[in-house]
């Protein structure tokens, strides 16, 4: 009885949520934080509107898969949109990468940060972890920003919780862009399990990286995306330049890098135009 | 000869620049800095005029000692002011804390970043190293600004030259807002050699951060000290409000909270008094 659209809209959506190619632990995870985000928020949100192409796509020799998922916020939400996504490629080595990610997007309704999670697991032995709600506003000129979300919140507890576990390192990115897109409680690490002990990184997973990243989202659906802020004309104004900012570099240097050397350009301006389109820029 | 005046401005430089509590390595990149910086832009610096009993002072028991030397900028300089310090304390346990610093502000004729270089050492065998170009512009909002001060001049190398070192750690601060005000290529480092080889500290001072600090402070100059940028009259209302805030807090959060603690309300009070009539806030 369901219609074609509502079809397509569920096929794309149970593909996303299979996560085929990542541990249980992995996969737990990122559900969990879908679950949670869709529990308090999915009443604002509209159905993925993707076209059936870009919500998931494959290079010509099956080597690379990617599935995307993005979901709108209504006109009356603070949400501008969740955008969850997985990648999956073999590398020439014969390892697999698979990247993992959820996003979510405020609009200009409030200033409050967004909401980024990212696994990126190179090996079944090191993975790098991205967790952090990256403000919205220079915090250098505004404290009180930086005091309301980032130190009143205790967000930095979390990241200073996993930095003491001996397979922790710090991740620093190649891209001074992203170094500074981040926020100064931002938990960016790299895990390393010695070369036997895979079992390990996904007792870390389970263990320490699953309720973290709850408890930061848990944080972001409190403080941010459920209190709106005032935000004035020329405030807004600025914002929206810094929010553009935001989403083109962050397009430029993740998926605009990536999709076209992994999936060729015919794929890649697909799907980057469809994320364009929801991105508004 | 010489006048009362330049006397006393001569005895508190020569206080300065005796680093008394300090290894010669140390000592040594803290003078070469000085000397750089007073070679290419002394012709600028007006003399020190801070009060004479604000640039040296003490605790009344004596375990606490710091001095200051702080030369502003010629109106047709770009230079705000330069302020090098040295603040020697006893601590409890027995050891010294020694923390050395140049600082170089800009003033509004230019956006470009300031200079810092700090060393805080608790023991012979560890100390934390920071150095850094921190920016005037939110490098969200100015990627341009990024890729001129901080790509073009490929500050990254130095970064990444000593965090390969075995004895260097990344140094986070405590202050979220400290942690912001720096830029994604700073060099913020703890130092930590084995009990018994003070000696080491010594060779990785002389021979990894003197060249390095030494070469950052050459693009400073470089870059940064000796070319203005035009800056309109909006962008400047802006900029001043920003360099006001990094003062204010920089001052709030290193020398608000430990000089009362080390030196009593009364020298505090008139040491503060004193920075903030330079700092202009």
């Amino acid at each position: 009885t369901s219609s074609p659209a509502m079809e397509m809209h569920g096929s794309g959506r149970d593909k996303f949520l299979e996560y085929p190619f990542v541990s249980a632990p992995h996969r737990d995870m990122m559900i969990d934080l879908i679950s949670m985000v869709e529990d308090r928020l999915g009443s604002q949100l509209l159905p993925c509107s993707l076209p059936i192409d870009a919500q998931y796509c494959q290079n010509e020799n099956g080597t690379a898969q990617a599935s995307l998922h993005i979901r709108s916020g209504h006109g009356s939400s603070l949400v501008d949109f969740i955008l969850g996504s997985w990648l999956h490629c073999k590398l020439p080595t014969g390892a697999s990468l698979n990247i993992t990610s959820l996003l979510a997007y405020l609009n200009l309704s409030t200033d409050a940060p967004n909401f980024v999670a990212e696994v990126i697991q190179g090996s079944p032995t090191s993975l790098v972890f991205l967790l952090d709600l990256p403000p919205r506003k220079d915090l250098v000129m505004h404290p009180d920003y930086l005091q309301t979300f980032y130190e009143n919140t205790q967000l930095d507890t979390h990241r200073q919780m996993l930095a003491k576990l001996p397979e922790v390192q710090p991740y620093i990115s190649s891209s001074l862009y992203l170094r500074h897109y981040f926020s100064p409680t931002a938990i960016l690490i790299r895990i390393e399990v010695k070369a036997d002990e895979s079992g390990q990184m996904e007792d870390i997973i389970k263990s320490h990286l699953n309720p973290i990243a709850k408890e930061v989202l848990r944080i972001w659906l409190d403080h941010c995306a459920c209190g709106g802020r005032e935000v004035g004309e020329e405030e807004k104004t600025y914002l929206k330049k810094r929010d553009n900012m935001m989403k083109n570099k962050s397009i430029e240097i993740d998926l605009g890098s990536n999709f076209p050397r992994l999936f060729g350009p015919e794929v890649a301006n697909r799907v980057l135009g469809a994320i364009r389109e929801v991105y508004n820029v």
